[in-house]
């Protein structure tokens, strides 16, 4: 009977589950300029015998790959590690084979340290050296030559003959000479998307321009300039805008979302398109290209990134809407389908359909909007409710930018099921949304905390925590007045590296809602507003010092080494965060209205520190220190003051005084 | 500038995380038959449509899918079931697509809810009607043909033509009639390998068969017929014998593994091959074929199966050392190398090579040696070693073996790094010898039963558990006594749906072991044995009341569904297996040596129970029963007298005097 045969039944290694993969290596990871890339899997193979590995790595592109050895680490996991050295898209695979001269170096030594006669065994190494002298050139295969002649020469003695096998110099060739014929290639390429460092760590502001002009009238592009030094002295690295084109007329929203405008209401940003332009132009009220590239280089100029909101969706007023009607849902009566979701309305915007019989010429020129703000010098983009966009399209649409722009970084406005946050995450978004706004609780916290930092999921969804948005202003903040901003403040800035805050509503204290909504009363959105930048109650020097202390700490610039402590008080909310030798220990008090004292029951491990060992904490906040010994310890944490403390923890300064010193 | 588009540019749906599927469905799932075949994957789209999709499954080499409705099951998981109806392989796949007209449907009832006018809504309705009629043929074509006419007959009332487009008639039908011209396939066919029952549950006895001589004689294959009923009345599946092929001559070994052996000395049943014949053939001491195929037919009459073991060696007698030198390793002194792991030597056993020139001819023969069994009436085959054997080799011929053979059944003698077990699962055996052997503690069983109860391990790792083998009596045997023996008994047949023993060996108490080893003393290995079967100290009528209990009740037919229960005592055991109504609480002693007493604090939900209902718990060893109420009962448990007690729990009758009868 004839039979088929496995074409690899000489290859007996198993590679299986190479890490760092998303979905089996259907997505790229993600990692950031510098990050050292630890990459594993698993060997797996019958027997005993010595197994050899290396992990291969390039920039996607690249021809030749290069190469790393795989180090064992017991229970049959290797791993190895590269640099990410350049942003843009990197692959990595593995290799795996059989050692045979390890495998015969350790059977031989052990025979050898018995005390039998290795003669025959000198032969086979002899055989396995020449072997691999033919695998090579040069010098490399002239010193393997030479070590198989001297270990088969049996005029010499065992003892030299096994020294000239497996001299350290020997051992060394023969790693430059493996024998790969029967080498196990893993199945899958996995791809890791680098990005710039802004992408893991960054402080955003948002503000709408339009309420920075003076003397009530509508604030301009240049009027953020001249507010530029406000922002990046409470230490911000992206400033975000809302949209900056053309505002609609045809059933535009008037204050409050009024269903019907006055002839002075601005509208709302996110109505995109007028006769004026689409979302390639700007909104004449802000100023023109020229403040535009102002603005750029001025924010570059204090060392922050311009982040443009894109919003997939137009006014019926917008070019797209007779130059394109195919790129929208026609109804039987003629006219174009709004966006609704009953019983809401929202004649002011027309949605795009991603299916359109025309969808690749609509896709196409979506494409152009973002590469058109790149060629303007635009780096960051928070997109607007992508949920409601097709998933194909972000996965084609940021793979294009990127291949050519891959510095871009995309912040997913993904207010929606987890399932789906994490599907636009997969497909190439940067940073997303999430639900911290609205966890309030200390359970609440550390659960969502714990789910999104397990690595599965932390390979390729970043969080961006924002206490408040535009959108929303949260229950929490509508009543629990300074304090309470203070913890959100604190919490979004250092359980999250990235976060963000929608200002001047936030360091204001803005707190006053429509009835019975988390919507802003008299929002931004619909109106201008009126901000005093200077008001003594600004939480404006709070910020910036939390930014400072973020800049500072390497520890906070992660979001995923994270260890949760117990207390004794279920208002007393303790985390750490470390990176190498810093370690930031927080101790938050949940209840803005009263004083808590407890005990920190401290994993002192996860802080880098010993049993029993003795240790300074340092509140940042407050500038005090105190002396810790051990896991228990007691804190007291008065909301009035402030509801957080923020230590630095730090070994003990060893006096050579000290006994302990000496031994 | 020339764009590509992706090619599923209008498939909407993503379909990920698809299960069963064992490391992303590279390999299969296991199931028996008669399964359902519980299969579910996340569809992940944007926006707020509704969707559909289908599971597809069929048998492999069946040219046409079936197809079952996935189900929505909350948070964006969709399932389906299929019944494995016949054993063999099975494949999967998944279909998701936009439902355009439930989406219409849910927009508009509620649109007509509101009392808004739906009139150009029917008539989108009436379009997505008759374009559905178009993709069917005949009366379910004709019945939406008039749909679509009289939701867009203006003639009638709103009310009425919404009635046509939404009547149940109409949306059962519209169901038949998908849109699949944007549906999204998942991207991979997963694999399901379904078993005989067996391959899930089983008793198992091993025995040496010339152990089982008449007047201290050589025992045969006839005296084993004898001793049938002997297996059978203690309620066993199967009967595994050790090898039953000729053994060599060359090296043998003698009693307790001594280096030489006498004259009349046996040899070790694992050297195998002599003059006359190798793996296929039946050592003549043993007998002939006629008593085999004898010996298979009793034990089929008593609805046994025979295992055979399986292992891939040879004696240096073997004819393969002269027909095939090259299926070996062969040494520069021209000898055949021996297996050895120094200081180990086993002269008497040659390894094979399985990457060796010649590997598709030795691979073939091997093949060939299950074949030939299976042709003799073999359907379960134990394999000795596998994990030293290349595992290349064993997926390539299992595969084969089950493409013919579905109904043959591999148990992998694997006491090897836990990674290597799995891979061997993965590489097609249906069942494996785990570490329960050396699992003595609460602590160490309750981890070790959840990590092979993990879903992920559990759809291709099947356990079976030994409290001893041939090769190995452990410890609390030999120290333990009676009521040591009754708990490593009654804890393997309970954790694990699949158990063996290795007797009389076990029965009969046999607890001598090699000074300082877990070897047995006079090994059946190297000697014959002489066991008396009706020694009154035998735990015949235990075994045989456990076995029974094991097939009265189907909770205790499979592994997975276990839940642990905590008890306030360190020395009380407590888990519960549930199968649909069958309930089976078990609570043993592990101290063996005294009686203890304890709170169980039960999950009652996990028992099918509501909180502080009252139940009935019947311990089928003692025939005692008990009333328990609520989640904290008390427990004592007395090892002299019996150190587990196996309860099934039974709801309480309900009398119709019972007060609560009428509420």
């Amino acid at each position: 009977m004839a039979r088929h045969f496995p074409q690899d039944g000489k290859r007996r290694v198993v590679i299986e589950a190479a890490s760092p993969a998303v979905d089996g290596g259907h997505y790229p990871a993600k990692r950031v300029l510098l990050d050292v890339v630890d990459c594993s899997c698993d060997l797996v193979s019958d027997g005993h015998d010595s197994l050899g590995g290396r992990m291969l790595y390039r920039r996607v592109g690249e021809r030749t790959w290069q190469s790393s050895p795989l180090v064992a680490r017991g229970n049959d996991r290797w791993s190895s590690s590269f640099v990410a050295s350049e942003i843009g898209r990197w692959e990595i695979t593995f290799e795996a084979w059989i050692d045979a001269f390890a495998t015969w170096r350790l059977r031989t030594e052990k025979k050898r340290a018995l005390g039998e006669n290795i003669d025959v065994e000198l032969l086979i190494g002899a055989h396995l050296l020449s072997q691999a002298a033919s695998r090579v050139q040069g010098e490399l295969s002239a010193l393997l030559n030479q070590a198989a002649d001297r270990a088969a020469d049996r005029s010499r003695s065992e003892e030299s003959r096994f020294e000239a096998a497996t001299s350290e110099q020997v051992v060394r060739a023969m790693e430059r000479a493996p024998d790969l014929s029967s080498a196990t290639r893993y199945d899958h390429i996995l791809s890791i998307v680098v990005d710039p460092p802004l992408a893991r760590f960054g402080s955003w502001y948002e503000l709408f321009p339009r309420s920075f002009g003076t003397g009530g009238n509508h604030g301009t592009l240049s009027d953020v300039v001249r507010r530029l030094d406000y922002v990046a002295q409470m230490g911000f690295d992206v400033l975000y805008l809302p949209p900056i084109h053309p505002i609609g007329r045809a059933f535009r929203k008037g204050p409050n979302n009024m269903l019907t405008a006055g002839p002075n209401d601005p509208g709302s940003p996110w109505a995109i398109g007028s006769e004026e332009g689409g979302h390639k132009a700007i909104h004449p009220a802000l100023g023109t290209f020229d403040d535009f590239r102002r603005l750029v280089r001025e924010v570059r100029a204090r060392k922050m990134e311009i982040a443009l909101d894109i919003a997939f969706q137009v006014s019926p007023d917008h070019p797209y809407v007779h130059e394109h009607p195919n790129w929208f849902f026609q109804r039987p009566d003629g006219k174009i389908q709004f966006a609704e979701n009953p019983p809401k309305k929202y004649q002011d915007i027309y949605p795009f359909n991603f299916e359109c019989d025309d969808w690749q010429s609509l896709w196409a020129e979506l494409l152009d909007v973002f590469l058109f703000w790149v060629g303007e010098g635009v780096r960051v983009f928070r997109i607007d409710n992508p949920h409601t966009k097709s998933l194909r399209f972000w996965e084609w649409c940021i793979g294009e930018i990127k291949a050519a722009h891959p510095e871009v970084i995309f912040l997913a406005e993904a207010f929606t099921r987890p399932k789906v946050m994490h599907a636009l995450a997969k497909s190439g978004f940067s940073q997303s949304y999430t639900y911290f706004t609205w966890r309030s609780t200390k359970v609440e916290l550390e659960a969502y905390l714990r789910e999104i930092t397990e690595p599965h999921i932390a390979n390729y969804f970043r969080p961006n925590f924002w206490p408040n948005t535009p959108d929303i202003l949260p229950e929490h903040l509508q009543y629990g007045g300074r304090p309470t901003f203070l913890l959100r403040l604190v919490l979004a800035a250092t359980l999250s590296s990235s976060y963000g805050i929608y200002g001047p509503a936030f360091e204001l204290m803005e707190h006053v809602a429509k009835e019975s909504s988390e919507e802003y009363k008299d929002s931004e959105k619909y109106q201008l507003r009126s901000w005093d930048l200077e008001s003594s109650d600004s939480l404006f020097d709070a910020i910036a010092r939390i930014n400072a202390i973020r800049r500072d700490n390497p520890a906070l610039q992660q979001t995923e080494a994270i260890t949760f402590h117990p207390t004794t008080s279920d208002s007393l909310f303790c985390f750490s965060k470390r990176a190498g030798d810093n370690v930031v220990l927080i101790v938050a008090n949940m209840d803005t209205h009263h004083e808590h004292s407890g005990i920190l029951d401290l994993d002192l491990p996860a802080l880098g520190l010993k049993d029993n060992e003795t240790f300074q904490v340092h509140d940042l906040i407050s500038d005090v220190r105190y002396t810790f010994c051990g896991s228990r310890n007691h804190v007291s944490v008065d909301p009035r003051v402030f509801p957080v403390q923020i230590f630095v923890v730090r070994k003990k300064i060893r006096s050579e005084h000290d006994f302990e010193y000496y031994q």
